[in-house]
């Protein structure tokens, strides 16, 4: 690995950590080095705030202020292109112009057609080098992609999560599931809870699991943490993301937005799902109107839930309404923990961009299947997944392929 | 790897290489090495004729006589413990005492507790060194495991293979399968047919998919051949059973007992399934009875057909019955095909050892799935797997598990 490798390598680490506090703002990570000496590093911070190669700036600033040495002649390495434009704040590429920064290294050009090497070129025609690491943009881009589909497709990214048996259960058929994966799999569950925006979970599991759908890492043992200090086996193309899981633990977790679809019949407030203010509830906006129109008691509790209604007729044409009321939020990442029927809607809908299945050492032979969609006729009516990869948690395996490729162009 | 390792990794080589043309034998290598040059090989013959080591010692005298230099002083690597008792050939041990082979090198004892030790103590007592590599013990078990199964508990070993999406389906909703995993994946499981001593399929297998069930590698294009001289990547603990599908090509191969379970309602002669007489139909006595009392051609047809009965009145009994028609046959290692409703009765039966998955990157979303057993009230009436292993083959996971661990104590 060169020095440079080194220091992008940094960034990207940082580019992770950022994830599920940055939206609907791209998680990048930044790196200045001087003299072979990392001055400073910067994540992007929560939206309207300062981007990562602006808080590494302050950083060095300060590193500069302390030591009295110049951070003229720098290099910075940057997970993603600096951007060029004025939003919630002024253009990345105009401070570090103005920084004495000599080199950029980026790992990858702006996801958006539109914009993409517009900050190279403000970047070269001031003078500074650019350079950009090819060898890292699959990963880079990896982290990227909620925030390629949210600015593109006006729509949020939906990750897949399930722990299956070897034949394809989330479930016994009494609907129980506890446990399917080991204790580290779960683990590594909830350090992938505090990279997403809201998690989605339907009727069923809201009243057989009562999950509390939050990040709760404190609640598992010193065996576990200690576990992920070890080698974990990878396979597949490399995928930073996966790494980040097993390498890297959380700080500042945002809990995510628990998302409900479907109100259920009996709303009981003692569940864990309505601990705290930070949920939604779903539903179809006929179906709401009937169950409000009812008056007493209940109608006077559903004022009080945070409700949002999608118009439509059928579950199965709800799934973009769903979208599109979890992107006029700013979920830019939201992960899917449905049963089979959410799961299949949700499939059927071209709507699953990215599967982490956790696939455990177990043959249950009958059960609940983790996707129940419309009827398939042919073996060629099913999604082939791209960019595979996967690792294994003590006997689990966390498979991890996509809807499209990395490099997808968008439409 | 020292020189000692070298000679046993040749020897189970040898061994995997047998598999599938021995039974009721084990499939056992040997390799008979004099001052640093292997001098000759062997692996056990078709059943009645020469083990491993026999074989060996024939070709060592061979060379003997050619190069005018002696045996005595060599080393013999084997993957199994001679045998010390007569069968249907004179016990291994006296004819290497008889030799002049000074050292004997063991994978692992023999799986017969009843016989295990005695091999080593007849060589000892004999002057002969005995070293049990300890680190091949467990490759080593894991291709014995058929025969251990076969000895000790009087039945096949059952490997169950199926190609499934992630999802966990085998085919749409038509049934329609064509094609779940990728052709380097089905070449490798016509490698594994030349493994087997037979292959099992249902009646829907063979109506809907007019399988032949043969090895045909032969007809695989060259690009396929050439991807598997290239690297595969391995995860999980090693496994020298899935190494050898990949690593070494079969030669001598002996075409699997083709079983149907259940006569099918019309019996079609143009079928692959009939293409010559290398096949047994299983089937209930009491519905077999019923069908052959009618008379007229079918009745005729019957009594052409090799049709074994089993005396139950529930196709979930009958699993049992199917064994011990295969064990009588001497069928010690079979491959299940089944669909769901097959697979789920086997494995509700406990009969299935070995479970090879090969998961390709696919969700279906529907369709039916790979086990269709009987009810499961909880994750905990699971089968637990162990010894998990695996490899990627282009995008496809073959996943590795066995029922027992290698190392199982029998009952």
């Amino acid at each position: 690995m060169s020095e440079h490798q080194t220091y992008m390598a940094m960034a990207l680490g940082i580019a992770f950590d950022q994830m599920g506090s940055t939206s609907p703002n791209p998680a990048v990570g930044a790196v200045i080095v001087k003299n072979d000496t990392v001055i400073s590093m910067g994540g992007t911070r929560p939206c309207g705030s300062d981007h990562a190669e602006v808080v590494a700036l302050k950083s060095a600033r300060e590193w500069s202020a302390k030591t009295g040495n110049s951070i003229d002649g720098a290099f910075m390495y940057v997970s993603l292109e600096p951007c060029n434009h004025h939003g919630k704040t002024p253009p990345c590429t105009e401070a570090i112009i103005a920084s004495g920064i000599k080199r950029v290294y980026l790992a990858m050009l702006d996801p958006n057609p539109l914009v993409a090497g517009k900050g190279v070129k403000r970047l070269k025609d001031a003078g500074i080098d650019v350079v950009l690491m090819h060898e890292y943009t699959a990963q880079a881009a990896d982290l990227l992609r909620p925030f390629k589909k949210y600015i593109l497709r006006k729509r949020p990214y939906i990750l897949n999560k399930s722990a299956i048996t070897l034949d394809g259960r989330i479930a016994a058929d009494t609907g129980s599931s506890q446990w399917i994966s080991s204790e580290h799999s779960r683990f590594i569950t909830h350090r992938l809870r505090a990279r997403v925006d809201a998690i989605i979970v339907g009727k069923n599991t809201y009243l057989n699991d009562n999950p509390s759908l939050n990040v709760r890492l404190e609640s598992f043992s010193d065996e576990v943490t200690e576990y992920f200090k070890g080698k974990i086996p990878f396979f597949g193309r490399r995928n930073i993301f996966l790494e980040g899981l097993v390498e890297r633990e959380p700080d500042n977790i945002v809990q995510p937005l628990r998302v409900l679809i479907g109100l259920p019949e009996e709303i009981d407030e003692t569940k864990k799902f309505f601990t705290d203010g930070n949920y939604i509830i779903i539903e179809r906006k006929d179906v709401y109107e009937s169950m409000a129109e009812k008056g007493g008691e209940r109608s006077r509790l559903l004022e009080k839930l945070n409700i949002e209604t999608v118009d439509c007729h059928d579950y199965l044409d709800m799934v973009d309404g769903v979208l599109q009321v979890l992107y006029d939020r700013g979920v830019m990442l939201a992960m899917l923990e449905g049963g089979g029927t959410l799961n299949g809607s949700f499939l059927d809908a071209g709507a699953i961009d990215q599967f982490l299945y956790i696939i455990a050492p177990k043959v249950l032979g009958s059960g609940l299947p983790v996707m129940r969609g419309r009827e398939k006729s042919r073996i060629a009516d099913s999604l082939m997944l791209h960019d595979i990869s996967g690792m294994i948690i003590k006997n689990d395996i966390f498979y991890n392929g996509y809807r499209e490729s990395y490099n997808f162009e968008m439409m």
